[in-house]
């Protein structure tokens, strides 16, 4: 057993201890009233990085909660690789849900139960005792490290983008570590070779001064839930997006590509009966996977419009109102993307109603790494050495948006390497993390950080 | 200047002193508090018929509010008329949108202004009044007379058709004098050919177990928005209802209907103006006027479904939902053109979604009476002798059930005749009646009686 592997089983419950002493900290960033708890989240990460040995730490100021900045140079020879993660956590309610209090860390059938124990207090946690157990063993980290732990990121990381573009010199790194994110199965690890990005707009129809009786001004008045209904069903057309050059840009996968997600084990017919859905939908020619992974999509993710309450209103509505959510793969654009949606919506209201578009702001590029990146077959090794088992080459449906933030303002790419799993409740009460996957974890960084040394 | 025509100026003031206590009961049928004051205006009202010589008046109970029936029969020889009105009010609020108390009436500018000036209690005292000044001044009524006046109208008269029903015996006459509608203009009389009919249907639909992560499901999962929009897009075809079926029946108007019509003085341009709309819509080659009267139509009233609120959720809805209000014309039939439209929903739901299809209770039939029916003419007759020009022939888009409820009971046609003018805030803050309007529906329905008499 190599000597990292000894410190962690010896120093199992002191690191796990530490863990839980993070999970009792209530740093929920939503909410106002835990500004105090983000402190505290903050000065006990910094505390973690110099209790490790980390020369230079920094507690940076943003217009919200500070950046945890720690630098560790070794040899000029050796990459520098800088692991981010986050120290505040998604709100806990509803309370009364949870078995065991949220900020209450309990251990019950080898799963610890808390706000933030994959998400992302456990996740960020298995670095900070992997340097802490190869430190320990051999005096310092194999590589050069940046660590970059925020306080934002359950709230959209709104100060990031300014706050990665002012420390751009002081994060200088040859790529980074994502520590945020899930594996594919139990025992099945993964790494993600891209996710999508980010865009949303709403369509507001009005067709009059105000609502109108049905039957005195129906079939000459115009009607905005009618007029939108119109509208929005140009949107599809047999399942694909049907705005003009919406799919330009976006880098059709080779065979290759599709047929390692073709080898993905996923069942169609479970994941529809998961959802009780009458049938899957989307666009013909991909499988359901290749849909979510790698295909762009426009959601109608809200519509409302004139009577909603109990019973019959004969009322013409003058007013209707649709949300689109539309998710990017690379390398489409999101404001081009925007502008062609925007374009086709002008084109195609009814000349009976009038239309206002508005972009929501948030927009997030979509993310991808080349496989062949060099950071990311150590990745690969350390995981089949762990696991015994090469990890599933992945793709996700949600967005990474600190991956592009971090590609546009430093040029770098992400490797993601989290534990969480299926079903373990992140944003939801009885978040938890087995034991087994959060020592996998510690054991998973030590391999990847000697591997990226060697 | 005839006897009653004397009798009506010599009373004038008595008369409108009448009316201001009939006004001066808030008779709210909506609101329960308000029970003791419907009896009172239930009483007021089988006095005042009392207080004409009717000979026989009763109170007769109903679920809710009593119906006052009052019955003079004069001879055989003569047609019996149905005298409908209704003593229950609107609510008054908002009070403080009226410039004086809605149950103080007032007179400014020779307006009376009170909650149900008009609506109804101005357009029922009016044959009252008339009947009084012929029979004091002749003895007695010229043709045989029912009064039927209700006190739920403004809740949508659910005791009337069973009422109508056991009552029949006692209600048999020849036509019905519905005395609770408006003139096309303030020096315009107008007849009412026809009004229309009501049904109204919801459509929910359900495409999984629970909104979901747009991002993690988009592309695969279906959305209950996109559904719902593709399928209420497929209710019309370039305006005109394109459910399959639902013309079925709709009585065509011949060509000189349609010159009738197309004789009104509308300018659809001025409408479009005081709607504020982009453009008027609707069933291609008919007239704005003719759409809003003859033509059947589908309003889309409500929709809703997914995230409604500021800003964005990247969600992908499973429910979605909307409401339609079907104006029908005759001889449509409401469960049938709902049976038309439930089968082309369950048709055009996509196969990614469930549909639940929910009939409204309260259709109403359209009502329609023949131009050549016998009690028409007179009417006709009487409005060009009081207002010096002969009354246009105009229909309603609105639904009138009483005339369909009196029709599929008692088989009897309505003449509707009423002294409702343009603006004058029915159901609204400051409802008025014009004095001058008032005077002439009361000399109006002198000579509309009696020239049914001769």
């Amino acid at each position: 057993m190599p000597a990292w592997e000894s410190y962690l089983a010896d120093h199992d419950e002191e690191l796990i201890g530490a863990l839980f002493d993070f999970l009792r900290i209530p740093s929920i960033s939503a909410l106002p009233e835990h500004a105090g708890d983000l402190e505290r989240a903050a000065a006990w990460t910094a505390d973690r990085l110099r209790h490790i040995g980390v020369p230079e730490v920094e507690l940076l100021p943003t217009a919200r909660h500070p950046v945890i900045v720690g630098r560790w140079h070794v040899s000029d020879d050796k990459p520098t690789a800088m692991i981010y993660g986050h120290y505040d956590v998604q709100p806990a309610d509803p309370f009364e849900l949870w078995e065991t209090p949220p900020f209450e860390p309990t251990v019950r059938d080898g799963r610890i139960y808390a706000r933030g124990a994959t998400d992302d207090k456990g996740n960020i946690f298995a670095p900070l005792a992997a340097v802490e157990a190869l430190v320990r063993t051999a005096g310092a980290p194999p590589i050069n490290l940046i660590f970059f732990i925020e306080g934002e990121e359950e709230i959209g990381s709104p100060s990031l983008p300014d706050f990665v573009r002012r420390e751009r010199a002081r994060l200088a790194c040859d790529f980074v570590i994502g520590a945020d994110t899930s594996m594919f199965g139990f025992d099945q690890p993964s790494l993600i070779l891209s996710s999508k990005g980010l865009a949303a707009c709403q369509i507001d129809l009005r067709t009059g001064r105000s609502d109108l009786h049905s039957g005195l001004y129906g079939g000459a008045a115009p009607n905005a839930v009618q007029a939108l209904v119109q509208l929005a069903a140009t949107l599809h057309a047999d399942g694909r997006v049907a705005v003009e050059g919406f799919f330009d840009g976006v880098r059709e996968l080779d065979a290759a590509e599709r047929a390692e997600i073709a080898a993905i084990p996923f069942d169609e017919e479970a994941f529809r009966k998961s959802l009780d859905a009458p049938r899957l939908w989307g666009e013909p020619g991909y499988s359901a996977l290749e849909r979510r992974w790698i295909r762009p999509t426009v959601e109608l993710s809200g519509i409302w419009g004139g009577f909603q309450g109990e019973g019959v209103k004969t009322v013409t509505p003058s007013t209707a109102h649709l949300k689109l959510t539309i998710r990017l793969v690379a390398d489409q654009d999101p404001e081009t993307v925007l502008d062609r949606i925007e374009r086709h919506v002008r084109h195609h209201t009814p000349p009976h109603a009038e239309v206002t578009f508005t972009r929501f702001p948030g927009a997030a590029r979509p993310f991808a790494i080349d496989r062949h990146h060099p950071a990311l077959k150590p990745a690969g090794e350390a995981l089949q050495a762990l696991y015994g088992r090469a990890p599933l080459m992945i793709r996700m449906g949600g967005t990474l948006p600190v991956a592009a933030i971090f590609k546009s303002e430093l040029a770098v790419d992400t490797v993601f390497l989290g534990w969480g799993m299926p079903g373990n409740q992140i944003h939801a009460p009885n978040e938890w993390m087995r034991l087994i996957d959060l020592r996998r974890a510690m054991r998973g960084f030590c391999l990847y950080l000697l591997a990226l040394g060697a």
